[in-house]
């Protein structure tokens, strides 16, 4: 699998641009203090389709050549890269196909269906999801787009964290949460290759660390029962994002989940937004490692803001 | 009581422009299919203390002479004028005096005494409010500054507007909720200023519809009994308020409670963002009156975004 360069993140930019939300990058000064740092978010629970993911997924999209496009393009995924997916081929007009883990959240199956994606649902395991993907994939003749270990998807991604350093210029820090590692990898090239001398952390739930522990040990490890309430960071990282992570992020930091729970409730409260509990992430891990941040500049990407409002953290079951 | 003057508003835009946000103007494809016109949210949820209210406070707490400032200002409010007059005070370095009845949101609550302000409880009558309110003053020689019978803090109000119009250009309707109809009377008042064609429109709740009763009786009459999730909208316009919506206000359209909560949830489902039930009952009245608002650009303030998060319409008793 060819790798991803900073020229291919800027040429994803300029493709994508007519098609993607230029997001906000909000501050909030009761968060700086609580922090002890100037903390600048990205918000990418206001992108299309909820997510980042729509980045990502409109670059693979617009790079087909127009007689694989015709043919569509499928996934399995929990949740905000299907959404995403099944957008931007909506906007190409191309069909979808989507397989989905018969448990994701209602609110993205909804989203997915609205976007008139064909969805296949399958039991939640890894293997009963790559073996419903191949037979769909078989009668089609669509294009496989998986959610992160794709070099387009990746360098899509990666436009997040380009227009956040063109608006805020120096930083000291930049932090993504890490799933699959899409976000986290494209955000470490855009980070390296625009500022010299920040640093990019990734952000896990203790309870879902194979990124973690794959980053340490230097050997990739599969997420073998992750148990959070981040559900955008239940994935593994792939063949592509792990040597990615490996070669340009500085530190994966690990929060436990009432560090996630707490920092959402935060952002919800003071910033008024809508954030999914992934995006809360990476401000837990500031909340809960103060030393690494104090006095520091820090961008942070939001992640999404596809919550099923039903289901709150904190109004019980 | 002098009357207010659009004059007075571009003035209290340049007196407060060093202490407000000028909160970002936002657009939602899915609202706009939905309504069936362009609507433009004025994103006072994103104001500092959490509402448009920090605008006339601010207008008022910095009118004062130095001579009358030291010994600080007192009001009475159900929530958000109270956390913006203690936030602007403590800014300006003086003393705040808030009576809050003894049933107010916690989360309102808790952002008046954090911003400093000394509170004093009182049954939740606008009877008992007053007989504090006065005793406070007695006590202390602060300046009451009324939550919306005060000309600086309508003027106030009507810098929202200002900067909305400025940001959109022409628009055929612009719309705020009421409720003693501070910001709808600010409102209406740029706005006939700025846009020679444009109507205002209140929204108002329908089980707390003395504005909508007084409008079109032209006589003023309180508020009795209102009973509705808009906590922001329970008061009566005002002897300063009333003339200045039967003047510049075109119509004021009433919404049931659903119309409310389902406009809500949308908002925060949608465009990813918390606002309190008070914000969005103009979304609820351009939903519930589709014909008024067809192929029309409306601008809509969104009022405030002080939301007890562990009591959602949605999530139940």
């Amino acid at each position: 699998m060819s790798s991803v360069s900073f020229e291919s993140i800027t040429q994803a930019g300029a493709r994508i641009r007519p098609y993607i939300h230029r997001t906000p990058v909000l501050t909030c000064a009761v968060l700086d203090r609580m922090a002890g740092a100037t903390l600048y978010f990205k918000c990418e629970n206001f992108q299309r389709a909820g997510a980042f993911k729509y980045r990502g997924a409109c670059n693979a999209v617009f790079s087909l050549e127009d007689n694989d496009a015709v043919r569509g393009v499928a996934t399995h995924s929990s949740g905000n890269h299907a959404g995403a997916l099944a957008r931007a081929a909506s906007v190409r007009r191309i069909p979808a196909f989507v397989v989905m883990p018969d448990n994701a959240p209602s609110v993205k199956v909804a989203a997915v269906q609205s976007y008139g994606a064909e969805i296949a649902f399958c039991k939640p395991t890894l293997e009963a999801r790559k073996e419903v993907l191949e037979k769909v994939v078989a009668k089609t003749g669509a294009t496989l787009i998986h959610p992160y270990d794709n070099p387009q998807v990746v360098a899509g991604q990666g436009t997040a964290a380009l227009e956040l350093i063109s608006e805020t210029g120096e930083l000291d820090i930049v932090m993504a949460p890490v799933g699959g590692g899409g976000l986290l990898s494209g955000t470490a090239i855009s980070t390296k290759a625009l500022l010299s001398h920040a640093m990019v952390f990734g952000a896990e739930p203790e309870q879902a660390d194979d990124a973690f522990r794959s980053f340490k040990g230097g050997v990739l490890v599969p997420s073998v029962n992750p148990n959070t309430i981040a559900d955008g960071l239940l994935t593994s990282l792939g063949e592509l994002t792990f040597p990615l992570i490996l070669r340009f992020v500085d530190d994966i930091l690990t929060v436990s989940e009432d560090g996630i729970k707490f920092a959402m409730r935060l952002i919800w409260e003071r910033m008024k937004i809508v954030v999914e509990p992934s995006s809360a992430v990476p401000l837990a891990a500031v909340l809960e490692c103060p030393d690494r941040f104090l006095n520091r500049r820090v961008g942070i990407i939001l992640s999404g803001g596809n919550v099923d409002l039903n289901k709150l953290p904190w109004t019980g079951k």
